[in-house]
């Protein structure tokens, strides 16, 4: 189908302007190997639609001694506002970006439970929108898109969650009924595919065709970037990984079935642990309990050592499947608690290497990258600019600035 | 790069016609979604080098009521001829087939020994390809490319095999060897990748643009599609199944780490379970000691059976853990021997539904496709054609017919 190419081009060009900032229109059909004559036809597109626009190189920074001056491509900042929200156990980090992404407020709003009514949800993440919109100085109509990043299996396709730690229900139309309430248009999609597209646009995947993301939180996510596309699989709940197995009928998850990844890794799977070797650390919450397991094992205790070391080796050996199967370019170990230290150690990070296929080429380099839920949110914003530059329906807000 | 773009709209449309078998320009265009104009400049270099050619389309066929008659393109058979080979522990199958992937020949060499000196190697797949040349009744200068599949980690691009069990060294350019024997385009990679492409071109695969293929015969193997590309990996050695981790510190492995999966299911894992239990199968090939090991868990012996079990629950456990991270439309196991049916058992992929994650839609489909080693070179051969077309040496070859 022609549109779809004429689609795809647009969409390669706005990703290759938004990749390399400004870029002149021969660099750009050089680095899309889209041709020259597309990338003026579709840009002039895009200049008349609103989503980018020219910019003067000055002569000094283009090394150029003669002829009319050239002119770099940019996005449009002011073209769309959007939104991005993670929903988190126990709250919703949003931010507003302009088509840039370029932050104008960032807010954090507390929820008192771990999980909600589809409905409820949808009211919570309503008045979120509500009071970053207000700390943004904007009405919430000026926004062309949301975009929603949440723990589960969620079809991103669709905005479908199958099922997800934030609902007390299954097969929810979450996107739906978020765009049903707010009247904007919602895009939703697991979290830690949503920090693989805040690294892509934002962080170490910059420029990197295929890489991987592993998130650890309360549970263990992983995003997957192949040929510079977030790959979703064909049910749109692919990239699933806290629920590989790594022991056959090995400890309960939380799902319900035996041996996950999880189940040796994330903190209940821990402290589920702790409270048969010790009961000195009752009462506290799980965030002080895992730190005072993990304090006690760096203290020389035998039993905290012997917790925390099987978590590190079941997460190597968990990681160095992935490189086995995907053999990526980089792997991104992302995650929010400093608490997790333990997991990225450099003995897990040997670990990993020793127990993939063994060739004489460096193995895939694996970086650590911490950050909070706010750069979650940049991936929800990175979502919904993607979207809205699909839809690509101009809604010609301005910015005042 | 314009080149790279070029080649990218050559490679989808001989691809496009050669999935469609026959099929007209504007259908191509419409399925393809390259431009009409795009397809019409295309597909005249293509017949200008040979590669494709027009056919009458009957009216009958096409229901068209006036107007000139229309014409299909199709792959033009005689454009070239390939070889393909499957190296195996004991024989290299080959084939030779014309650029339609029409048989010409089959042959099977036999080998005294498993592994090569990469020389020895050389020259083994030399007196193959001479052979089935002459079975053929062709000379083998004729022929416009190799393909061979070799079990491994090889690396496809560049023909390189850092491991293989078939040779007697690391890092061998086995491509550039063979090609510098036999003075023809040798394209060299991991034979499971390579089942994939027969998969894709000529089985279960044709039409589908994600799936995966599971090969069991001594070692496993895997070969994935995704996007309609054979997956590699950023060194060229991705999709590597059977040296997944399914146990920390497992059982030991022929590749020297412990706890892969091939070292629970291949016969060789079997068989040395069963040294423990019982000698009275002592002094037989492997493949017959198997064959009674089998026979034995059919009728009740319970060591057999226990042994035989858990290969099943493990082989379950790791492509439960594929469907998870992959979310494929279709799995594919794929092998040779009817040994291996106790993998393929009802209640090992009911086992894989069981310990993947649980959502409201149906599971990938999981196809059993049994096939001899004459199917592997098919692949080798679809990989040739694919290689030639990309390269578009024309040879101006004619088949004599």
């Amino acid at each position: 189908m022609a549109g779809d190419q004429k689609d795809q081009s647009r969409r390669v060009l706005l990703t290759g302007i938004r990749k390399a900032g400004r870029i002149a229109r021969v660099d750009l059909a050089h680095d899309t190997g889209i041709s020259a004559a597309t990338v003026t036809t579709t840009t002039a597109d895009l200049i008349n639609e609103g989503l980018i626009e020219e910019t003067p190189r000055s002569v000094s920074e283009a090394g150029q001694k003669r002829g009319r001056p050239r002119v770099d491509l940019k996005i449009r900042g002011q073209a769309h506002l959007v939104a991005g929200m993670k929903l988190s156990s126990h709250s919703i980090s949003s931010v507003i970006t302009d088509f840039e992404g370029m932050v104008l407020a960032e807010h954090d709003y507390p929820m008192r439970n771990i999980a909600f009514s589809p409905s409820d949800l949808t009211d919570h993440i309503s008045q979120a929108l509500q009071q970053v919109s207000a700390q943004a100085g904007i009405d919430q109509t000026n926004l062309s898109g949301l975009g929603i990043g949440m723990a589960g299996i969620i079809d991103g396709q669709n905005g479908f969650a199958y099922w997800s730690p934030t609902l007390t229900e299954r097969n929810v139309a979450i996107r739906d009924m978020v765009s049903t309430q707010t009247g904007l248009n919602v895009f939703v999609d697991n979290d830690a595919n949503l920090v693989a597209m805040a690294e892509q646009y934002f962080g170490h995947g910059r420029g990197i065709s295929d890489f991987l993301v592993v998130t650890i939180e309360s549970g263990v996510g992983m995003g997957v970037v192949l040929n510079n596309e977030v790959y979703r699989g064909a049910r749109g709940c692919g990239a699933e990984f806290g629920h590989t197995k790594v022991h056959l009928d090995g400890a309960l998850c939380r799902c319900g079935q035996r041996g996950c990844l999880e189940a040796y890794v994330a903190d209940y799977a821990l402290l589920r642990e702790v409270s048969l070797g010790t009961d000195t650390i009752a009462g506290q919450d799980s965030a002080e309990r895992l730190q005072i397991l993990i304090d006690a094992a760096k203290n020389g205790d035998r039993t905290a050592e012997t917790i925390i070391n099987r978590a590190g080796r079941m997460f190597a050996m968990g990681l160095a499947n992935l490189v086995n199967i995907f053999d990526p370019q980089l792997i991104i170990l992302s995650g929010e608690r400093m608490q997790f230290d333990f997991l990225y150690a450099d003995d897990v990070i040997e670990s990993i290497r020793r127990s993939t296929v063994q060739v004489d080429v460096p193995p895939p380099e694996v970086v650590i990258h911490k950050w909070g839920n706010m750069m979650w949110a940049m991936g929800a914003a990175a979502y919904a600019i993607e979207g809205v530059s699909k839809t690509a329906v101009r809604k010609g807000v301005e910015i005042a600035s």
